[in-house]
């Protein structure tokens, strides 16, 4: 394959893919629009959802340029030699077209599921597999668009530069740095703004609803009802959309980085290669969804899982063909422009590789991380299912109250990390092991990055599966507030309990290739900041790796009270309506959108100290103590991140099943005593897995793709 | 002064502190004995502690002897040298040493705990300042004698190897590494099974008193209520008695070896200097003591107060004396032999160092130290104090339930890590940056030792502060039970409120220390085990730094679910009791002596899991890993600890106090919903305080002092 071939195959088939989601998306636009009072709400969900964004946005972008224009002018002022302010366009501009395409990602998120959760909602009535099929669609044009969005980013810039600016392929990734920075900017304040709103919203629609009024989840008679449905679009949908994007995008850059350093054995293939096998990634994905079928019988979860082997087993083999392609050492190896090889590193030597095993080891590595991400899979669904022992342990705990509860599930949650730690650091091992076996310089490291390759290969599909969960909450909602007949509300009720699982499913794939990726991205900063080791005996490295531990523990305090400040402001929205209307016996309809406006307005209020926060401190840091102490913040801040993150994860989803699995009739069932501690755990874990958890992925992120970006700064 | 004399200062002095412990002893022995009931409970409280001590020690040492007889033999079988089985020798019988101090501690504390608590219930019908008087005596002889039997073991080692054997004093400090190593193992198990023990009573007797029996607090009718008050003597006092031995031992052996390392420039002064500064902290601490006076007016705090900043004002003119004579560079510096310096050190320079500057230095370093600790001392009350915005804002959120109040207290928890660890990154910093102007080779280490030096030549009052707590409880709990006069009552519930305050801070201190100590005990194990440096960027040290990290949140997921299954077993005999006799109309006594024997069962079995992670982990990644990974795991480790202690510690303290914000008459008072809600966080509160918080500080030691003594193990 030509070089040409390659650097033009991913963008066309994002673009390919691109056209594609065209497809579903016709699919759910063209779909029965169900009944006028449907229609009704689906109306307000959706005016919401783009009032939040619309504001949203404005401050993002406003933050956007100053930073971006920031940059710029750091760059240039700081400068050493005369290159300063051409180095800084670059940076600036990579990080606003990151910016901006992160921010799209968001709000087509936003728009598709303000759109599918309508059509799901009419289309239950045609029983089980009809709406599965419907809200998947949703699902998967989001998935699509973040997918091939954050690739067409990525290799226009990769074009712009080769061809456009004429420059050598092994230059460019360090100047699409800024990208992986402006994607995980826009996603910290996306999830941050979007994470505060739903569970704000969530929290003050309960509290007043179901404690004060004892009036049921999703009733139309509560203000803040059509508040907490927007908020499962803004926070879940957009939130989560910009926070994959970034995690695909700061993944890829990084590769590529270190895919620079084994130019010399595999050409530029070892730089395309992230590229190319995410894009066959998308069309496995899209693939998987296709087998997605509920037959008679069957549930949601166990089609949604057939597709997900599905896309697992194609990605294995196309990531056996990729390897074999691109991975295998040539003597002949073309960098692009005709220059042979041994001109650029004339020190290189050929003796002893053998390239039939050189890509053998690299597709073993690829394989741990697709089975990593299996292994999350399980890993979550093993400690928020209701048939195992950590949730029914905390059931039972809560047959001895709320205190009882809330020590269960803390406990349960801490305990979770060990088994997901162990499996990433297994993970890392082997991979590295396996790079190593090919005896080219710097190929366990390579290894592990081709195990995170593998690892995010399937995130088209579970993309998919994430989008499909809000959408079908939403969904319910709308039969519910619509009053629609019993059997409907059925079907959106299985959906609504399998999209709870594939949420929580996410969360913890997001974790885990988080955490999979973060070594390759401290190891591409090291190359960007010239840092040769990160030596935690040195006081300036601990006290930075200390400082970046407690950043975690501050950043989810700030997210955590957050939620609480927002909550409170729409209690008060919720009480006033309630004493100034007759809301209750239905004299008077509740003033939805005041409730809207209230919860937005708290919800950005609340996002910027968290944001400052994660963005000031590496930065601080950097320039106080120096580039090794930024390492240490980095790496010890990312196990902390990791550690914390899943905890809070799974202790709010095993909260909310263990609430669920008290209502199925265990324990004294609804109304018991054990219940209402169960509701306290529930309302304790909803800003831990919806507000801080993802959150924290973000944080994770940006503090790499952050200091990758300022690595010269702090030099 | 001529080095025997520096060598025989410390015993000497810590000798002179136990014969004078005995002062205080008598005092409280001679004292009135109070009324018959209050002899008959206090009777039942000291039959049940000893019962358990008794019980856990036999447990204990049975541990200890395997863990020392494995040494001696890994040591012996794995030797590459002719010398293994010498140096297994060496380091069991050390460790067998550290051990048996380290429980005699533990016990001690627990024996004068349990007399004082009923002098201090009977003289309180002499009003405050006398009650005040004996509680703080008989937490002094505990606090006496701990530090004096620290010192004794370490100077006793180092008398026995330097004239015992005749040594030379450089090789004297790594052979009583093993020491330190016994301190932390017992005080581990010591602090697991108290800590587990003391929140199961305590934690069972509410869940069954309180809310099923709605009877109030120390309530005669409880069964478990004897179990209760025998839980504050051997939780807080044997095993805190324990944790703070092992912190002194640990942190005087990792400053004596570092301490070799400066022998050219000041002779054994070095390696002395910790000792020295210890013993004359001793003193100052028996001064501090004798100017607490609760004068009219004053409150019991504010005399408790007076007394730590007499203490601190001392230590600081001891540790700039102690400098000046110990930390001035001499060319002439003697090696003990006398042996002159060029002759060992024939490539020392003496150009550039000028003495009195040297020790100036070092006195600043030092005065760090004795800083942070009073810092440490506001941060915490600010965190846990009634008058300020944390605990208001967690009694403010329990307005709107038990959720909100947990989800508060968990904020405030962990932001209160924020202002600790700059605290203590700013120590580390300072004190570095003091150390390497004198221009010595590994000054600004030392410089780090010095200031830990300092933090902790006050521990003596804290401990004595400490040890006041869990007595003056057991006081308040007499007085109720023996259903004594009202005025008895008002001066126990002062102290008792003053006590939960100390306790508070002694916590907030011990972490402190542990945070400070942590550099100067890498960087002894660094020595020990020849690592150059701690590479995060090494998939192996990274590895075994995310382990690290997530030992830290399993061990802590342990301990609490500890608490909760021995609860449940409570729980159960409680209601038992209920059932089976007629104790609520009071026709019936209640078998405490069953709860007491339960409560013992369970905790003693609950505490062997954790116990034996934190050991196995560490020694399980050095034999896989290799040294450069367990000191990953040691500094991220620690790093986690530090910040999860901060936050459990005062996150329990918070929702302590918030709850009796409330019942002081906010926001409802007593028995009012804001009130339920604050019992809740109380009582989630109990396991993360006065359970996982201070096993976590025992946990961090361990690894340091664990490492230590195997460092050769894992080259």
């Amino acid at each position: 394959m030509s070089p040409l071939f390659l650097e033009l195959f991913a963008p066309v088939v994002a673009l390919c893919g691109l056209l594609y989601s065209l497809v579903f998306w016709n699919a759910v636009k063209s779909a029965d629009g169900g009944t006028p009072a449907m229609q009704k709400v689906a109306k307000a969900i959706s005016t919401g959802a783009r009032a939040f964004i619309k504001r949203q946005y404005r401050t993002i972008t406003i933050l956007s340029i100053v930073v971006g224009v920031g940059m710029f002018l750091i760059y240039g002022i700081t400068a050493k030699d005369g290159n300063g302010w051409n180095h800084g366009l670059q940076v600036s501009i990579a990080f606003l077209l990151g910016c901006l395409l992160s921010g799209l990602s968001g709000i087509v998120s936003m728009v598709v599921a303000t759109k599918a959760n309508l059509k799901t909602a009419a289309s239950s009535k045609h029983g089980l597999n009809a709406a599965l099929q419907m809200s998947l669609r949703g699902g998967t044009v989001s998935a699509i668009v973040i997918t091939a969005l954050s690739l067409l980013g990525i290799s226009g810039l990769y074009l712009f530069y080769r061809f456009g600016m004429g420059m050598e392929a092994v230059n460019i990734p360090k100047l699409i740095v800024g990208y992986g920075f402006g994607a995980s900017f826009v996603a910290l304040f996306a999830q941050l703004g979007g994470g505060i709103y739903t569970k704000a919203a969530d929290v003050g629609a309960d509290l007043v609803g179901k404690i004060e009024a004892g009036i049921p989840e999703d009733d139309p008679r509560n203000p803040a009802v059509v508040a907490d449905l927007v908020g499962d679009n803004v926070g879940d949908c957009a939130g989560r959309g910009a926070d994959l994007f970034e995690s695909i995008s700061a993944e890829n850059i990084g590769a590529m980085i270190l895919g620079v350093a084994l130019v010399p054995y595999f050409g530029i293939k070892g730089i395309l290669f992230p590229l190319v096998l995410r894009s066959i990634g998308l069309v496995a994905a899209i693939i998987g969804v296709y087998t997605v079928k509920a037959k008679k019988g069957d549930s949601a979860m166990k089609a949604m899982t057939r597709g997900f082997w599905v896309t697992a087993v194609l990605t294995t083999i196309a990531l056996y063909f990729c390897s074999h392609y691109m991975l295998t050492v040539s003597s002949n190896a073309v960098v692009t422009g005709g220059t042979r090889l041994e001109n650029i590193f004339p020190e290189m030597t050929q003796n002893g590789f053998s390239s039939p095993t050189t890509s053998l080891w690299f597709f073993l590595a690829g394989l741990v991380g697709i089975l990593t991400a299996v292994a999350f899979v399980y890993i979550t669904d093993y400690y928020t299912g209701k048939q195992f022992r950590p949730v029914k342990a905390i059931a039972q705990a809560s047959t001895t109250g709320h205190a009882t509860n809330i020590i269960s599930g803390t406990a349960i949650g801490m305990e979770s990390t060990a088994l997901s730690v162990i499996t990433v650091c297994a993970a890392l091992f082997l991979s590295y092991w396996f790079g190593s076996q090919t005896g080219l310089p710097t190929g366990g490291l390579y290894g592990t990055a081709v195990a995170t390759m593998g690892m995010l290969a399937v995130v088209g599909y579970v993309l998919a599966m994430d989008m499909f969960g809000p959408i079908t909450d939403n969904a319910g909602g709308i039969v519910e507030m619509s009053k629609a007949p019993e059997d409907m509300r059925l079907v959106t009720d299985e959906l609504d309990a399998t999209g709870n699982t594939t949420k929580a499913l996410t969360k913890g794939y997001a974790v885990g290739s988080a955490a999979l990726a973060a070594f390759l991205l401290f190891s591409a900063y090291m190359e960007e900041a010239h840092v040769t080791s990160v030596d935690l005996s040195n006081v300036h490295v601990f006290v930075g790796a200390f400082l970046g531990a407690m950043v975690v523990f501050f950043f989810t305090s700030l997210t955590i009270r957050a939620v609480g400040k927002a909550a409170g402001v729409i209690v008060e929205e919720v009480r006033r309506q309630f004493k100034a209307k007759s809301i209750m016996d239905g004299k008077d309809e509740p003033d939805y959108a005041a409730c809207v406006d209230i919860a937005t307005k708290s919800a950005l209020k609340e996002m910027i100290l968290p944001g400052i926060v994660a963005v000031a401190a590496p930065i601080a840091i950097g320039l106080l103590l120096g580039k090794e102490a930024v390492a240490g913040l980095l790496m010890v801040g990312t196990i902390v991140g990791v550690l914390m993150a899943c905890y809070l994860n799974n202790a709010g989803g095993a909260w909310d099943n263990a609430k669920k699995y008290i209502e199925s009739g265990a324990f004294g069932g609804k109304r018991s005593p054990a219940h209402q501690a169960a509701v306290t755990g529930d309302t304790v874990g909803d800003p831990f897995k919806d507000t801080a958890g993802p959150s924290l992925h973000v944080l994770i992120k940006l503090f790499s793709t952050l200091t990758l970006a300022l690595a010269t700064l702090f030099m």
